[in-house]
């Protein structure tokens, strides 16, 4: 008599983004024919670079002869690609060993699957609003009893309130939570920690014995050079924090799959020897998986030779150009915008205090324009929408211009 | 003050593979220069087929243009590809819906996350020996108190023993399980159940409201027409089974990476209607995976077309032949061989009653050969070897030449 895992069960409704779908199918129904300008999905529109392009073809070649075919790789990732990795990190003066990098098909999975490695008891803290995986994996995992709609939040979860008044910057926990998800430039607020706010959390939880799963996916956004890109960047990280990134959002690999997480050798655990955590990471990679792709393997080897740095730049640049397009025109219609400064998303203040849904119907309906509601994102999202750079130019500047010519209405 | 999850603990010795990885580069750094010969993992050697490589490419100049570029696809899989494996399921006259299909990055990582959809408390019971996956993952996913070195396995798991007595096919539960994983053609006996034996695992579990968890991934080497490739060729199976398959072993896709998993909608549990599970993986793939690399499913779509599965046959013809050099070779040795027929794997009982790994030794040091000692498998697998046909055929035949000049030794 197989019973089911009853804390999928505890999932709120549907996750954002097909929920997004659902409300967007339904007016494109009802609506036939009208033309939608997608400024929603964090979904990469460009072009992959050339010299990664020529990689991957080149990887097939290679697997189209039986003298250079290769099946399985290790499941680690490639060891050139590891290495790789740890020359990427040197040039912000991190040092690492490859065998701390573990390559995956994306940082959504491994963002989802990391909570596997501590106990169901665990107590966790989540920047608020947050990526919804962080929150719905711990769920999965056993960690809550379930929502409570007066809270409107999780119950055993602690919420780390990101608000105008703190710039967005998560403070440190109240409780003394055993993991902490951070996510920085961060992915809805646009916002990015500096040394210091960085600095604060690991010495919490350093002292703590806490660890921190921090996220930097959108590290190469980062264009001011006193920001921090990694947490190895602050001093004794290493011995608090996992690292997860992605080749998505700045080589354009959204579809192609590639990742990466580190887990440090330093990095301790209340009841285990340093050293335990990497080596529990491996043996769930063993278990669990069999190796990103070994052709977008190629594709982020290439990713990280000069060439391929320099137009992986390029391609962030075009969507960072974007991103001051669409802050300099809500910033207009006096809409109170943060981010969209080293960091691909724009946080936008709904006018007249509408609620986020409220205003993501209004933006859809009237502008033919599709957002992110930014209470989709966790409690303090309320009131707020996420607009994403992600898209071609001139649809960018399109969706600007209907924005502007229809939001007279709404005043 | 993080703790570990203490299941990983529970895990017996090392992952079988890195084992057999870590006594051969030991031999090899003591025997320097000499050339091994690797009839061990199930990895595939020969070039992946023209017309999936020519798909490949072409996805890749469609990526290298904006106007046909795309990123994150669906987290279930492109729907081409769902519905090609719909169509290639009724060749076997078997009817399925394409949401019940979701693509993912290979079968290792779906027979290792499928048991997230069931409760802890869930009894479990493996066919033994098998694939090592099964076992671990219901390790990790707390389903067992620890290992028994007395039983030679986890307490709480039912191990159906298959051996030569029963023609390794395993015998229906004898306690009330609630999952059951079966995999036909068996990694790694080599023996393929009848629709008889599946019939009467369908029975049981529809009667015992059971999961069977039927991991095909070598489907393809079935040739006989009599024997069933899928289990939903049984009648009755579409309520109590999960179906796990994969591109690596006949599209040569082990590290390209693509697989599928199939949840009927008619599938039901104890506590939950009809549908139910379906949805919960939808979900569970939605929250921890972001969809296969939008290159390996082009590959996967053209292995799936009338060139492509033709060009896939001549590949496992190629390992089916090899397989016939193999189980020939040995039992002109007096070897007591099963499977080799409608199966890339041989089994092999070891001669005098060593064990499996003093026969692993023999082959290794002895023949500079490499193959798989049968208890990495589970406690049945003991005093047999698997050998894979998975190897260039001049490298089989030479391989096998070795064991055959250097078996007279042991006798």
């Amino acid at each position: 008599m197989a019973n089911i895992n009853n804390s999928f069960g505890k999932l709120s409704a549907g996750y954002l983004f097909p929920e997004i779908a659902k409300r967007t199918n339904s007016f494109l129904s009802e609506n036939p024919g009208v033309e939608l300008m997608k400024l929603g999905i964090g979904n990469t529109t460009e072009a992959l670079p050339k010299t990664l392009v020529e990689a991957m073809k080149d990887k097939l070649d290679l697997l189209s002869s039986r003298d250079t075919y290769s099946g399985y790789g290790d499941e680690q990732g490639d060891t050139p690609l590891r290495e790789a990795l740890t020359k990427y990190y040197q040039n912000y003066g991190v040092e690492l060993e490859a065998t701390e990098f573990f390559i995956s098909d994306g940082a959504k999975a491994d963002a989802a699957n990391i909570q596997q490695l501590f106990s169901c008891d665990s107590k966790v803290a989540f920047q608020d609003p947050a990526y919804p995986v962080y929150v719905d994996s711990n769920v999965v995992g056993g960690r809550t009893p379930g929502y409570d709609t007066k809270l409107q939040g999780y119950t055993n979860f602690e919420y780390l309130p990101c608000l105008e008044s703190n710039s967005f910057i998560p403070q440190l926990p109240k409780t003394k939570v055993d993991l902490i998800y951070l996510c920085s430039p961060n992915n809805p607020t646009g916002s990015v920690m500096t040394h210091e706010d960085l600095k604060s959390f690991v010495d919490w939880a350093n002292k703590n014995k806490a660890i921190i799963i921090f996220d930097s996916a959108y590290s190469e956004y980062v264009r001011d050079p006193s920001l921090p890109r990694s947490i190895y960047e602050v001093e004794g990280a290493k011995s608090c924090a996992i690292e997860i990134n992605s080749f998505s959002k700045n080589a354009g690999f959204t579809g192609v799959r590639l990742g990466w997480t580190i887990v440090p050798k330093q990095l301790v655990c209340q009841d285990s020897e340093i050293g335990v955590l990497n080596s529990m990471w491996n043996r769930r990679q063993c278990t669990f998986f069999n190796g990103a792709s070994n052709i977008s393997q190629a594709g982020g080897i290439s990713a990280l030779t000069i060439q391929g740095l320099k137009e992986c730049r390029a391609l962030v640049d075009y969507y960072m150009d974007n991103a001051k397009i669409i802050k300099d025109g809500l910033e207009s219609l006096n809409i109170v915008c943060f981010g969209g400064v080293n960091s691909p998303y724009i946080w936008a203040k709904t006018p007249n205090n509408l609620t986020s849904w409220q205003f993501f119907d209004f933006l859809l309906k009237k502008c033919h324009v599709v957002i992110t509601p930014g209470s989709g994102f966790g409690p303090s999202g309320e009131n707020y929408i996420r607009v994403s750079s992600y898209g071609h130019k001139e649809n960018v500047i399109k969706a600007m211009e209907s924005i502007k010519e229809n939001f007279k209405n709404v005043n």
